[in-house]
């Protein structure tokens, strides 16, 4: 076999051992240290490749000052900056630990997180709860409103869905990404038609297993946070596919594209665990009232997840309605889905588009594409303010930068070549 | 002002009128006599315009055939079918009663109904509970399997969900059909979403109202049946908005539009009651395994009423996902949607489509335009077996026959030329 063989099979490898992987929401662990490998009570995860305390974001730093205070490290946001520049804290990303986060994508020890499992491998993933929308720590808020909510979601949501999750013999997330994409939602901006399926799998578990005033005000809670609740169990089910196309040799395939405010980073299946990175991108988008892209935050956050097995930004043209979220037409939410296959190795054969009859979404971003047709992943995404203890003040759309991926595609040339 | 103006004026105020119903789902009548006006112990409403025994469907007389049984006005269907022979039976369309019924539409004095009132002025509409999916009486289905299940929705769905119903207050049915219309549901043969959204306004009810087993009980039913359980809020819905128009002189717009396997018919806001009609056409269809076009009853229920409003075939371009049911292609629903807005007076501000940009739908058929353009009101429908007792064996797409809005137009001159 010549080379372009070798990455031909590599491609397909990947691409099938993506298709086999089943992720099923299985527990809620209500302190992710016990759960997530490599991490202890001084660790706190963050989203995108890694980044030291001084390079990152504000709402970054905003968020970590945050969770100090929740993980009571800090008496307050003040002291828990200074905590976080001495150097006592390890600060690592997601990725490195088998998680994904959405924005900041803080995972501290003591925050409960969803764990979703490969049916057949056992392999795992895991993500925090979403916080809904308003205030959110995910944004770089911090304050008691943000605080209580996070008590709130370790007190009462986590056990509460977790006894459901029990009983209901785990969740499959795969089918309800699937059917999701058949009723409007890509899967990153748009999770409404998500979270009521999972609000239909979990209720009668609900009902089950506790009282009805605590299963009433954890309903009410999904509910009112539709729009977002399902991103955080649709990343994890993301990361876990994306990680079955890890380590494969002479494939150049991206596995992870993850943001930190900072940088963006790419990992490539044949060049191991190295990031390539650029810096993070402009989002051009819709903002909340009183606010503009002088305001904004660069791209940010691991749910970028999504587009590398092909949903999110490159399923567009099965969500026409998301463009009043993120701007943009239907036409062109269309035709941005159909530029995507040129830079894919394949269709998915789990997540079609009815839009396009059913066509499987474009899946498995091929860095030799990209830099060949100069045309790079289209992320939809929130957008957060630069400054910390702000919150979310808009979202948008934005390209992957070409140069890391000129980068990953000369360091696979020197491996192979 | 010359005719014309008259008559612009006139679709005008028809639209504005139907624009401003808000049909709030207040009540479930566990008797439908003791709720739909002129109706006794004798009375049976059917689907479509008014028919007689003889000329009745298979499926329309084997729906009665059951209903009878279930009414204990016959011990078994052979029986039932010489009582209804007999002419002790009084038959009479659902829309001269306010109300509307999905296939053969049968709605009998002792069946549980939803009633539909309008915020403002209080008027209301009917319609029973749905069945859900296999053999049901809608589709002409009479077994004890049929009978059966009728019997559980009397005795725990209809007084469950009406306790929730009372306890939330009413439930607003048009911000659920708006919404599902973002979410890829059409409304008439795609209302998974509508149900996912009414089964998120109902749960916390559920919860505070019954004990949970039944709240356990209630909520499967609805979950298995999310394909089509919204269908039957969705028809009196709209029901509602389209008596707004009825009786505007001048107004050439179709206010009902509904089939009984025999005839099709229309009625025109400026013509009072009168019912137009035509031969009901063939449904051109996928078929269920095993069964073909010659097995097929023609177009028969009131779900029409949907079209009238323009939602179902109108709104096809919302729901891509339909085709897999209905047959075509995505391309083409959208096609049929455009071709919608030459027909018909305005767009609605109710519902609107992401996949043209949020453009309302087509809303009011125009019968002066469908005769100028030969173009007729598209309808996706399921199709039922032409004999009783069978049920359900397909779905498809067909279109009203020309001929009726030929005779309306003519009525229509000779009333104001």
């Amino acid at each position: 076999m010549d080379i372009k063989e070798k990455i031909e099979t590599a491609n397909k490898l990947a691409l099938n051992k993506m298709a086999s992987i089943q992720p099923i929401l299985v527990d809620i662990k209500l302190e992710a240290m016990s759960i997530i490998p490599r991490m202890d009570n001084q660790t706190i995860l963050h989203a995108g490749p890694p980044i030291e305390w001084g390079r990152m974001c504000g709402p970054m730093q905003g968020a970590i000052a945050g969770i100090l205070v929740y993980e009571e490290l800090a008496n307050d946001t003040e002291e828990a900056y200074k905590l976080a520049a001495s150097g006592d804290i390890k600060f690592n990303c997601n990725h490195d630990h088998d998680a994904v986060g959405p924005m900041t994508g803080v995972t501290s020890p003591h925050q409960p997180v969803f764990v979703l499992e490969d049916k057949e491998s056992k392999k795992q993933a895991y993500c925090t709860l979403n916080e809904g929308r308003g205030k959110v720590l995910r944004f770089g808020g911090w304050d008691s409103e943000v605080l209580e909510r996070l008590n709130w979601m370790k007190e009462v949501l986590a056990p509460t869905l977790k006894k459901a999750i029990h009983h209901a013999n785990g969740i499959d997330i795969k089918a309800i990404i699937s059917e999701s994409l058949h009723m409007g939602d890509e899967a990153h901006n748009r999770n409404r038609s998500g979270t009521y399926l999972f609000i239909s799998e979990i209720v009668p578990h609900l009902i089950d297993t506790t009282d009805n005033a605590t299963a009433k005000e954890v309903f009410l809670f999904l509910k009112e946070n539709a729009d977002i609740f399902n991103l955080n169990l649709s990343m994890p089910h993301s990361k876990l596919i994306a990680d079955a196309a890890r380590d494969i040799e002479y494939c150049p395939l991206v596995v992870a594209m993850a943001r930190n405010g900072t940088d963006i980073g790419i990992q490539v299946s044949a060049l191991g665990r190295r990031w390539f990175t650029a810096p993070a991108s402009k989002v051009e988008g819709l903002y909340f009232p009183g606010y503009s892209e002088k305001d904004a935050c660069p791209d940010l956050g691991d749910s970028t997840i999504s587009e590398v097995i092909g949903i999110g930004g490159f399923a567009m043209a099965a969500s026409p309605a998301i463009v009043s979220f993120v701007g943009g037409s239907a036409v062109e939410a269309v035709q941005r889905t159909e530029r995507m296959y040129e830079i894919t190795a394949g269709r998915s054969n789990m997540f079609t588009i009815p839009s396009l009859n059913f066509r499987g979404s474009p899946t498995g971003i091929d860095v030799r594409k990209v830099v060949e047709l100069n045309e790079t992943p289209l992320i939809n995404t929130g957008i957060a303010h630069k400054e910390a203890g702000i919150g979310q003040i808009g979202a948008g759309l934005t390209s992957a930068p070409l140069e890391m991926f000129h980068e990953a595609l000369r360091s696979f040339g020197k491996k192979y070549l």
